[in-house]
């Protein structure tokens, strides 16, 4: 890959060395496909290939905090309706409120990618180009084995819209079907994404 | 039936009088098989029998209203977030805001019926015994025909809110399935009564 003078091989190799530190090897083999789709993407719609890089490798940085790190957090933080965000678990907390861990730890300040970390499991109703990028990645890249996976990368790389309707659709069936929470926000993105609601 | 000195078969006749009046045959059909139902759960649940009665007798009553009838009474009613109930259509408004033509045209004004037609499509993660009694009976009233709706039955008679909970779920799902908007309420009742969030 070819980075401009803001993003060095060796920013991204510093990058790579945090995150590793901080999660199993399969988690790791994960945040590199994700990385690795995620720069395929921003290529193929025009989007940053620095910043696709970027938040694909911290994506899921805070995912093997504790839970108890993450209520900290949350009920020292800046988030709406915390009562309700306790509630809810590792699944919401690693992206909704890792971004506080990348922000704090690594020092990484620009909004587009710390927003892109916040909602890269639950998407919204408003999301930016790398957004949407980090959401579709996170489902597509390589490692992911499931029924449909192939058709979700068909449609990506044809349809980034189209993608993210297919994945907020295909994850809410999933999510009923085994009967586990689901967060109003990625109600909201399925009202917007596969409904149109505006 | 038998009902108490508050209702008599008189009023049950007028109700059913003024009922008949505003919906095609079909409709009219469902109703009655919705009030059966009512009653056999309020009986098998020690609820109020003339309630179950007269909610169920009215709970579709504006169903056939124009969306323009609807739209000018939320521009006009006490609804919070009109601007978000205005982008949902009959499926929603019929209940939460037809509660508000049967209590104008039909002058009732017991609460706990007005309650019950209002989340009797929706749901609600707090619900009295009459709202599930209403919100379940419409499900699986004798002249519903739908893969699954012989467990619900089943369901139904044995736990109520386990049937809340089944109905809720398969609800959501029939609606993914088809790409239809989901009204926000409806995700709170799928968190409380399927997933258990208190």
């Amino acid at each position: 890959m070819n980075y401009s003078a803001d993003y060095t091989a060796m920013d991204r190799e510093a990058l790579m060395q945090a995150v590793q530190m901080r999660m199993s090897e399969r988690r790791f083999t994960h945040v590199l496909g994700v990385e690795e789709t995620a720069v395929a993407l921003a290529k193929r719609f025009g989007g940053s290939i620095e910043k696709a890089s970027i938040a694909a490798l911290v994506h899921d940085y805070a995912k093997e905090r504790t839970d108890e790190e993450f209520q900290l957090a949350i009920e020292q933080g800046p988030y709406e309706n915390k009562t309700e965000l306790l509630k809810y678990g590792n699944a919401i907390w690693h992206g909704l409120v890792g971004a506080y861990f990348v922000a704090q730890e690594l020092t990484i300040t620009d909004e587009e990618i710390l927003d892109a970390i916040r909602l890269h499991t639950t998407g919204a109703a408003e999301m930016s180009l790398l957004a949407k990028i980090i959401y579709v990645a996170d489902y597509i890249e390589p490692g992911r084995k499931f029924p449909g996976v192939e058709d979700a990368r068909v449609i990506a790389f044809n349809d980034l819209d189209q993608a993210v309707a297919f994945e907020t659709k295909h994850t809410l069936l999933h999510l009923i079907e085994g009967e586990n929470l689901i967060y109003p926000k990625t109600l909201e993105t399925y009202n917007r994404w596969v409904c149109g609601l505006e």
